[in-house]
Parts: C-alpha cells; sequence; structure tokens
C-alpha cells in the first residue's frame, strides 16, 4: 500500500538537505522535530514551491511551471498532474486540518492528515490511511511552530515528534501563493466529493492556474489565490463514472453565488466572515472530463480572464 | 555505440520497482520474462504514459505533459524532443513489428526492433542496430502476452527469454492515448523516410499534440489518437539537410487525399480496411524546419481545430 | 555559501559522462583540463543545450522546452528559472569575460567568472563571490580552446588547470541558440543592475523566449539570438523592492532608439561596430513584477511577433 507520508518524506529531506539551494530554512527543534521554513523568514522560491506542493500532495502528484499568459498580460502558471487524484487531493493536499495549540494556528494539509484522520469522514469515503512511522505535515502560516505545537501533531498522527516534518510558508509569500495555486486539482476533486461523487472513479488528472502575485497581507493573498483556480483554473479529470453525467453543472465555480468578483470583494461583503460564504464558489473555473466506460468527454465551466486580472492588480 | 535497449531498461526497471507508485502492474512469467501492464487490467496514468513513451523512444526522447487549449477547449498535451530523431523515432519508436504468436496479437515498438531488425530495411536505412543482452518491446493490445508469446519474441531478439522486458497498453486506455500522441514527432521523421529523405541528417526534434480522450474501444481510439498528429501535431526540426526544399509540400497532412475527416469516418468509409487508406495521412500538421548548412527556416501544414476537437468529440 | 561552481560541475560530469547520449564529445587535454564540446564538432541538441544553460546559470536556474506559438508559427520556446536571480545571473551567465589568449577569442560566461572576479564591479555590486577549487568555463565560440587558453584561463581563477572544466558551443548552433534565448532572464537583471537597481532584491524570476533557428554564421546568429529575447522574451521578477517604480519604464527593450528593426540589420547599419549600438536595446520585450513590500504588480514592454517572424526568417 502507498505511503504518503513517506513519498513525501523523500522531498522533505532533500529540501531539509539543500536547504540554502532552495533559498529555505532547516531548523532541527529540541525535541527532534523537523521544520523547513519555505517563507516565513527567507523568500522560499518557484523550486521550495514545487516542493512544497509535491509534499501537500503526499508525493503522488507532480508539479512543473512554465510562463503563460492572461490576455495581454504574461505571467507564471502552475502545471500539476497526479494518477490518484483522491489520495493525493483528498487524503493529503486538502486543507482539512486546523492545527491550533497554545496561540499557534495554521491551516494544516499534507500526508500527515492520513495518519491522523483530519477528518476521519474524508479517509472512510476514499477508503484510505496510511500507515507509517513518519509524518509529513504542511503549514499556511505566517509562524513557525514551536516543540509544543509538533508535540501534539504528533500526538495526533500517533507517532513520536523527532518523526515529524513541518513545511511552513505564509500566504503572502512566493511559496504560500504557489502552494494555493497548486490545489486548483485538488479544488476539482474536492468540489465533486462535495456534491457526493466518489472521486475513487478518477483515475488521473491534470490542471493548470496562475501563480497570483503575492499580496502584502493573508487577507488579500487569501483573495488573490483562491481567484486563481475560482476564475483561471483549467483542469482535465479521466474517469470511468458515466454517472458523471449527474454532476456536471455543479462542478464549475461559475454556477455559485458570488461568482463574478474578486473574491476578496466578496469576503469584504460578508464581512470577512467565512462562513457566509457560498462554499460553491471554491471550484475550478473550467473542467473538461474523459469518462472511459463509454468514451465520452464533457466541457463545463470557462476562465474569466478579466476577473483574474482584476483580482491580480494588472485591470 | 549508444544502446536503446539498455537505456529503455533503465526506465522499464524504474516502471516495475515502483508498480504502485505509477498504478501499473508488474508480472514476472515463469520462463522469467518481464511485464509492466500500463492500462490492460489497471488504470495507469500520466507518470507511466511518459515512462512507456520514453521506453518506445529507446531512452533516446524527452516526454513531458501540459495543460493546453484548442479554441474554447483546454486539454492536456504532451511535449516530446529527441537529439537522435532517426534512432529513437524509426529504430525504436516506429510501430514496425507485427506481433503474432499463437491468438495473440499486438502491434509491437520500441528498442527491441533494433535487434530484431523489423523491419530490416528501416536498420539498413538509418545505419544503425542494437547490441544488448536486454531487450525492451512496447506492446500496444487488450491483452497481456503470455510465455510462448515472450519466447517467440526473445527468439526474434536473440537474447534469453528472462532478459525481454515488456510493457503493454491497449490502444482504448490512458497509456495508450498518450504513448500513440507521443508519436507526433516519429510520425513527421517517419513521413520524410517514406519520401525518401535521409532522415539521419535530422539532428534535434521536438514536438507536441493534444493528448486526445480515450473512447471506448480500440476502433474508435485508433480514430482519435492518429487526429491528434494529423490535425493537430506541430513539430519543429533541426536538420543539415538544403535538400530538404524538395521535400516541403509532401510533408504535411494536409496534402493527403482524405485529408478533412476524422479518422474514425475516413476508415469507416473504407470499410474499416487500413490498406484503402492513403497512407500519406499519417503525417504531422504542421511542421517548422531549420536548415542549418544555409541557416533557412521553412514551415509547412496547419493545425485544424475544427476536426481535432469534432473527432475527440468536443464539437 | 553556495558555490555556482561546485553545483555546475555536477551538470558538467554528467554532460562529460553521458557525452554520446548528449550529442556532444568530451575531450580531456594534456594538461588535465576538461572540455565538452557542445556544437563545434558535434550536433549537440535539446539536452546539451539544457545542460549548457544550467551550467552558465551555476546551477542555480532550471531549464525546460515546451513547443510554443508566434502568430501562425509553431516553435520551440525555452522556459528559465531561478530562485537566485542575482547570483545566476550575474554571478554566473553573464558573459562578462572576454577570453583572449594567443589566436583564440571566446566571449565567456559561466561560474568561472565569480572565482577570476571578471569584472570585479559585478561582484561587489552583488556581494558574491565563490569560492572552490574547481572550475566551469562557458565559451561561446566557434573553435576549442587548447591547453595555453586553458592554462590562461585557469590562472585567472586561481585554481589547478586540470580543475577547469568547459563547454564550448558556437553561436550558430543549437546550443548556442538555447543557451543566448536562455539569457532572457539574466538580460532583465542585467538591465536593472546597469539601471543603479540593486538586484539583490529580486528572490525569484522566471521567463520565456522562442528558441530561435540557427543561422548559417556567427554574425547572423547574433541577431537572431539577441531578437529573441529583445522582441520576445517575456519575464515575471518576483521582489522586495518599492524603489522599483523609478526604474519601470527604462526596462523594456522598446524605450531604446534602434527598437523596430532585427537587430542584423541595426548591426549593419552601424557598420558591425557594437559600440555604436544604444546598449538599452539589450532588454526583454516583456516584464511583469511582483512587489512583495506593498503587494504590487507592474507590466512593462510588450512582445513583437513581427519583428520576431521577420528576423527569424518566417516573414
Amino acid at each position: 500500500m502507498i505511503s504518503v507520508n513517506e513519498l513525501a518524506l523523500e522531498i522533505f529531506d532533500n529540501l531539509a538537505n539543500y536547504s540554502e539551494d532552495f533559498n529555505v530554512a532547516y531548523h532541527e527543534l529540541d525535541n527532534g522535530a523537523k521544520i523547513v521554513d519555505c517563507g516565513v523568514s527567507v523568500p522560499g522560491g518557484y523550486a521550495a514551491g514545487r516542493a512544497f506542493t509535491e509534499i501537500c500532495m503526499g508525493g503522488l502528484g507532480e508539479v512543473n511551471f512554465r510562463m503563460g499568459q492572461i490576455k495581454h498580460v504574461p505571467m507564471p502558471f502552475i502545471e500539476v498532474s497526479t494518477d490518484y487524484p483522491a489520495i493525493s487531493c483528498l487524503g493529503a493536499q486538502k486543507a482539512g486540518w486546523t492545527v491550533k495549540a497554545g496561540n499557534y494556528f495554521a491551516m494544516g494539509s499534507g500526508p500527515a492528515r492520513a495518519l491522523a484522520l483530519k477528518p476521519k469522514h474524508t479517509y472512510e469515503v476514499i477508503g484510505y490511511e496510511d500507515e507509517s512511522d513518519d509524518a509529513v505535515i504542511a503549514l499556511e502560516s505566517d509562524h513557525l511552530p514551536n516543540g509544543e505545537v509538533m508535540e501534539k501533531i504528533a500526538k495526533d498522527c500517533g507517532i513520536d515528534v523527532e518523526n515529524l516534518c513541518a513545511v511552513v510558508a505564509p500566504t503572502a509569500s512566493l511559496v504560500g501563493s504557489i502552494q494555493v495555486c497548486g490545489r486548483c486539482v485538488e479544488t476539482a476533486v474536492y468540489k465533486l466529493n462535495e456534491l457526493g461523487f466518489d472521486t475513487r472513479k478518477i483515475t488521473a488528472a491534470m490542471g493548470t492556474a496562475p501563480i497570483p502575485p503575492v499580496k502584502a497581507d493573508a487577507t488579500k493573498a487569501m483573495g488573490t489565490t483562491n481567484d486563481a483556480t475560482i476564475y483561471h483554473g483549467q483542469i482535465s479529470l479521466t474517469m470511468k463514472a458515466p454517472d458523471i453525467v449527474d454532476f456536471l453543472e455543479k462542478i464549475p465555480s461559475n454556477k455559485s453565488k458570488g461568482y463574478g468578483k474578486p473574491f476578496y470583494e466578496i469576503f469584504k461583503e460578508a464581512n470577512f466572515d467565512f462562513y457566509q460564504i457560498d462554499t460553491s464558489l471554491f471550484s475550478p473555473a473550467e473542467v473538461t472530463i474523459n469518462e472511459l466506460t463509454e468514451g465520452k468527454v464533457y466541457h463545463v465551466g470557462e476562465v474569466n480572464p478579466d476577473v483574474t486580472l482584476k483580482s491580480f492588480g494588472y485591470l
């Protein structure tokens, strides 16, 4: 059985061993916990952003970059693919673990979730649990976790704290921008899961999204990083599931209530209360599907270059 | 001298050793022959499709993926490059070996051909033969070969059967779609060879084509996979050959008789009799050439987005 | 501290050890100096072009290829990224060393410069010097250097000649075309440095440019290779530098005097006297910038498809 933690550990070790080349910083805490800072006190970069994203996907995704263009504006894009969409996206990459310990708060994602079963329901649905003595967690935060935080995470994972590894990047950092738009495929898989579709039927997935420019604070960065997928994420899914026809219309973001404005504006109008936002907005802009049983193709949604450029600050 | 089988063996071993990560299945037969199933009883995926294609090219090609777009439809594209066009495309990748043994039938390609010299004429023309104790063959088939089939292939290669490795994928599978559109560069080199051009003068080549959606049966899949290159393959060739001017007009697909309809329709009109089809149709849509001796460039053909989308099912 | 020479040495060793796969030739001179010919007496290729470019960048850059399109013409493009823009571009890749010894002449670039401090001013400005017993130099020349030339380079680097490695490619060769357009990001960083901007504030950079077709002689090749960046280089810079606003207008090539004609024509009108050409022309066509302190984005310049295609010979 595939262990997303063991696969991610190889990527983490590479980051830690070549931290200077990656423009990141490696720390070993007194209790033995290992941390790679990818953007809190260091600049990070593209290579670190790829490693962070591949760690999030439990080593079951491939990440590349290329220059692309939205209307007249050139900018970097991320390319993501996986042959294990349910396990890599829902079992690892999904930001499903709110890490709280003392004053520390971070959105947790990555393979460690598959040990701590955060949330348990997800792992029941996809029929996957990891068994591993090591855990790798990805933390979206402006601060590095201390020993106590790492102790708590290790305990939840059922492992020794010296076997716990964390990568950390603020939302408003280059690695933060990369790892969030690196969730473009996950957003599609997540949405289908939310709609009640059995995502284990998706056998392969590929997607692209613009890498959003880094904003000056976390709230604004939350806006642009979400907009990259909501308004310009393009995903291709391969699946054996004729029943997908019943879900098609609900997949893309343009069917949700708030659609049409940059996320930050929607968030602001909701008085920055996350729970007032229509969650169906967290969807990719455009999806093509190849259903293998019947050999059919489907195409839903569309990119919205204007809102994307407006969100990014180019319009 | 370069051994395409030794280079491909490294890729095969990687597939076999990490079969679960690749979503493929490794089998060792009683007679020691090694098989990686990339789509018969397993889903396969993008990573397996890349490995399969790189094996077909005898380890002398590089394969990557990215999301692209045809008109308004986003879809995955393959990128292929090689610095040994004649050897990798004609000496290995070309589907030049019809493997028949008992009831088993498969289109054979890959470096094993360079040992069995299938067909011999090709190897005389490109001035290449491999010497290797190992052989790697790629089989396009809905079924895995049994021990007898592998014995026959090994015998034709002049090697022991325990040193024979095979990768297998049906035409109608994700790996099948990838490995056929992965022949986009080969199609250009093959066409030039058919026209009597000395392809050893081509020093480097790069190409891209959409990865066609998988269809429900092999005949329909044969249509879409061919259409990917015929109607949307874009190839760039670097060569030292001023005589290329005499071949230019005959390279692209749009000069052939059947051009303008999805391949499946042409095939159907020919009562599914392959030999009634104008073989000049098996050409890339569009080719640019950089001739180094005179420092010139040439551009022939054009992509046909409408027929491509129609073939794929999007129009 | 990062050693650009040690990082580049790994790439050089790979080229040397697998020279046949790369379509290049490895030579060890009597005095122990090591040379990889990437295009003087060998064809070279895409893989060698990537290795050459990554060596130029001191192992701190990543290089990839993809097919792209300018107007209706498909052609290969290069993708370059780095998380150490100042060190990799100015401290290594910049062609800042005119190598002359006896009759030998070559434009020298790559990490060896960071030992020889060519030119010294550059290293003071970026605050970097390498310490290494090994040196790797990249030479743009139609000829391989002999033992005396290598002795002189080694002496300037302060190392033993048997620890000196050189990669060599003519301007008018495939590797030459690749490695020059591979300077697209460097051109942006160089221009900012020339304008007095502190390039250490640039934390990450990505860029793309078409790979220009190889021309029949060095002078014409100099034209097309420069035009690839001047008229079609698209760069994205990430930086912490609110003062960038003072430099924006002067970055792109379209603000320079000679802009609008292929470089070869400008050069010809200047009677092939390099010193009569407005140096501000050596700039990328289009740049987007993400300034992190204020979370802003900027976009200057634009690509010029017509002049690019004219330069390349497609119009």
